[in-house]
Order: C-alpha cells, then structure tokens, then sequence
C-alpha cells in the first residue's frame, strides 16, 4: 500500500479513488460493459473508438486488488469495460465502488460465461436471463454450534428472484441475435440458439452451490439440481455473478438498470464443455453486440465531458484559449 | 479460452490442470501461505530459498481467472505463496482446486488484512483467530418474492463457528509476537500488539454485511456491528475470507489444517485507516513469521518430490544416470 487511505467507512486515497477498484469521480461512463477476465475486457476494447476519433486517448487503470477499468468511446458514446474477476463479492465491489464514481442513471451490461440447465442450450448457445434468484450456502447448518434451527434442513439457501432492465434485456437479445445469425455461414461454425426469457441461478460457489459433485469436501449438495427444477423450472443458466449485479441494481437509490448474456461454457446436463474455436468465433461477436445495445440505452442525467477522461482533448484546448 | 476442457462437473484442461487455478498435481506443496493480491505474495516469495540453496527453480504459475502460485522451498521445506484476490468465492475456487491437486494432509496458513472491532487492536495490530463465522447478506429478503417468510425480519444471515487448527495458530502467535518485538525498537514504528484466542467475522461484503454504511443503497444494516456485539462478543477482527478457510477445512474429508493472522487496516471503532510506512514494516515481517511457522507444522502423507516442482534437479540428473 502506498497511498494514504481516508475513513474506514468507504475508504478512498488522497486522490478521492475508491479503495479497491483505483477509480474516481470522471473515470468511470455511465455505460459500462462488465466482463470476468482482464484478456476478454482488452478484446473487447479493441472495438473502442481510436484516440483519432474520439479526440482523447483511451484511460486504463488497473487496480492492485484485481480490477481493471477501461474508459474510452464507441461510435462516440462514452463507455466503460470493467473486469471484475469471479464470484458475488466481487460483483458487490464493482457496483458499490463505480456507483461512488458516477452521477446520473447508470447502465450496466453484464457478458459472462455460465453452465446450461436447458436441453436448448448446449455449450455455445447464448443465454439472456430476464431475472435471476441467487444460492447460497448455508454455512450455519454445516456448523456445530448452528444459530437457526429453524434452517437446519437446508444446506443450500435460494433467493427470490430480482428482474433485468426489460428494455435494455429486449436491445441485447436483438442486438446479439444479429450479430450471431451470419457466424454460421461465413465461418461454419455452429454458435447458438439465443435464450432469452428464462432465469439465472447464481451460485456463491463454481462447486457446491452448483450442484458440482466434489467427493473431497462433505457438501450435501445432491439436491441443489432437482431444487432448481423444482422451485424454478424456467432456470436456463448457472454461474456465479448475473443476479447479484440484478439485485443490487434493484436495491439502488441512484438508479442502475441492467441486464446480462451468457455464452453458455458448461453444459452440465451433457457434462460437455465448450471448444476453443467456438469461443475464438462468439466471444468477439456478442461483446461487440453487448457495446452496440449499450449505446442504445437512454441515460437520464448523464454526466458532462469536461473534467472527465473522455473529455476531448480540443475542448480543453478551446476552454483555455477563452481564458486568454 | 486456448485449452479444451475435459468434462463440466470438475473441468481440467488436457495436461489435467484444474480450470481456474492452472495448476496440476506436483505444482502446489502441502504447505501453503495464502494472501489476498500478487503484489503481498511477490514480495514474500523473496523469502524463499534460491535455486541454488533448493536445487530447482521458482515455480510461477498466474491463472486468467486471478489466482498467482508461486512454489519453492523455504529453508529447505516446500512451500506454496498463492494470491487468490478477495471474498468467499476466491476462497472456495482456492480450497477445491488446492485440495484437488495436493496429496496427503494440507497445512494452510492465510495472511490477510481485516477491519478492527477491538479498543485492543488500533490499525497496525496483528489478530489471530481462534475461529471464526459468517455474515452473509440474506439475498431472499430483500426480494418481491421471498421463499422463505421464516427469514423475513433478517437482512443478514450468521453462521455458528469454525474452529481453526490449535497448534498451527499456537505456533504462528508465538512466530509473529517474536518477528514484531523488535519493529519498535529498530524502526521506531508503533506496531501491534498480538491479539490471539478472539472471533473472527467473515463478511460476504466489504460494506453491506461488515456494517459501512452507504446511502446509494437498500442495506438495513445499520445493525449489523450491534448483532455481532450480541451475538459473538469476542469478535475482534472482520475481513471477508479467513472464517471460509476455517469453514471448508472443517468440511473437508481429506485433512487440511488451516490458521489465519490479519493485519489491521481499518480500525471500525475509531474510523482510522494504517498508514504506509507502517505496512511497510508490518508485512514482511508477519509474512515471514507465516513460513517461519508453516515449516514447523507436521504434515501426514506428504507428497514425495519425484516428479514434482520442487524436486531437486541433480537427483533427476541421478535417476537418469541409474537407467545407463
């Protein structure tokens, strides 16, 4: 730690950067596409409009405890790509930290990569929930000393569900459908079907809460699968982040709406996993997609460029010759 | 995504690496250091003994997905340093993926940062649970739908607790009380005290379930420091990982041995934050008291070096010998 941190409460450098994400006030658009790993987050950037044309060179910053935050503009509308790493917490420390850094309605995409619960999805389809419901483990019934008796029956704990921004969801699935629709013929590889409409199960664990058997650890987890269909059949995707970014844009006082896609890795009822080729050919289509919806989304009380890292640079120039 | 994977229950790549850690049986030694980010366990892998001392290189190994190995020998003893990022999650990819690709018993000591509940431990101290528990955001209720109305008056879950292993939390006090006795007295930097046989408490949020209070958000957590006062009094520290490593130890059916020590950064009572010159002094000091400890644990079946990262070079030299 090099920097001087301010109050305990939510902590910020001298600079006024959040803690754990490095980013301030000015750095972080309005829209934001949010991916897992840093390599996706820099594909993607490569659609990002050149400093040419955008008049102000692309802003990246890193951050020591696993954040990488990518600022710039497609098709001129400011955006940012933010990879967050794996798992709730993560998502719960992108979406407190960039919501400390923006003013106005923010607009989150979501692109991940998840398992399929759907006959209709194999590995390679495209999964666009319209809600997700989270599981969680509960750690108490696996205690000795337990403080809920009244839980001691459940190892896993499932959420109601929390909604994606329906119009944002409706531009996503268009937006992607099309850019899916020509990969067949031009390449003659087999990406999709696009699913949208059914649930997503976000799981506090890759393992556990997953249903992924582990003969290592004593998980009681054999049921978490039948639980789904049970309690909510319409669940098409699994993974571990989509509905917490759901939930807390639906607990936010300044408003977020978001939505998310899935490019289903993981077919867990034909224990098949994707192939390389198939990725190299859907990943930069739909991430192209996700940014082309983003710019779509009517933000209310964006914030002004000046000041900001997207703020062209000949504005700067101008500002300061009417000072003269 | 380069590699094709094998299987979507417990997905390896087809050199048998596990999919989100990268590392394969004989890349990662019975006896871990666990931190939270790359550049803490960097810094203490300079610790370990160099080729020359241990026969063989420095195994590194830096997954896509956030996690850094790091491999060697420390006073002749093999060692793991592995940074896993932050929350519960990281934890559990961590703990599933380590335990799938060791033999024999594991002995896991983490080294991590937390918030302060105790007058007794201001931001420099160093706390070592004797156990710990969990606080886990309650998902359903703050849903329009929740499936569990029995729930319905607690925003935050906690769990019973998770004892950590005596003897190696026993020998990493007694290693760090003696590595911090002479920071005063040399550097005249105010460091510690050693705060042994408290709670610790494991929150599934830096914000929400470790009570920071943010306006931007829906929380009802302006209890939560109350509720652990009366739930668990001897809480002194609060972070977001170490009563996870407890918890997965305990359910592990193939041993692992854990203990954990946590630098104050955030002291919670008097909202004050460690300065850098004091975590200049502090981490290198209780890092080495970790591996000082570590090498002291007894471990059961531990894993034979043919074949492994640490297998001393000239005794590969010498088996091929035996074959002429």
């Amino acid at each position: 730690m090099k920097e001087v941190i301010v109050g305990a409460n939510f902590p910020r450098d001298s600079e006024g950067k959040v803690y754990h994400m490095s980013v301030r006030l000015g750095e972080v658009a309005n829209r934001i596409l949010t991916v897992g790993d840093h390599v996706r987050a820099r594909r993607i950037a490569k659609y990002l409009d050149s400093e040419e044309e955008s008049g102000h060179p692309l802003f990246e910053q890193s951050s020591q405890r696993g954040f990488l935050t990518i600022t710039g503009r497609y098709k001129g509308v400011p955006v940012s790509i933010i990879a967050i790493g794996m798992g709730n917490c993560m998502m719960d420390f992108f979406i407190r930290e960039t919501r400390a850094s923006v003013k106005g309605t923010m607009a989150i995409i979501r692109f991940g990569s998840c398992g399929s619960l759907s006959p209709d999805a194999p590995a390679g389809a495209v999964i666009i929930p319209k809600a997700g419901y989270c599981i969680r483990r509960n750690l108490d019934y696996f205690s000795e000393a337990p403080l809920y008796p009244q839980l001691k029956d459940k190892p896993y704990l499932f959420s109601g569900t929390f909604s994606a921004d329906h119009e944002i969801t409706h531009l996503l699935t268009t937006e992607i459908e099309s850019a899916l629709s020509p990969i067949e013929k031009e390449q003659g590889l087999l990406v999709g079907p696009v699913l949208s409409s059914g649930l997503n199960a976000d799981g506090c664990s890759f393992y556990s809460s997953q249903g992924r058997t582990d003969t290592n650890f004593w998980d009681d987890n054999e049921g978490v699968l039948q639980e789904i269909v049970n309690i909510y059949p319409e669940t098409h995707s699994i993974e571990m982040e989509t509905s917490m970014l759901f939930h807390l844009a639906n607990c936010a006082h300044q408003p977020i709406r978001a939505a998310g896609c899935m490019q289903v890795f993981a077919d867990r009822i034909g224990n098949n996993f994707i192939r390389p080729e198939i990725v190299a050919a859907l990943e930069p289509a739909v991430g192209k997609a996700c940014l082309d919806a983003l710019i779509q989304i009517e933000v209310e009380d964006e914030m002004d460029a000046a000041g900001t890292v997207w703020e062209p640079l000949f504005e700067k120039v101008d500002k300061s010759q009417d000072c003269n």
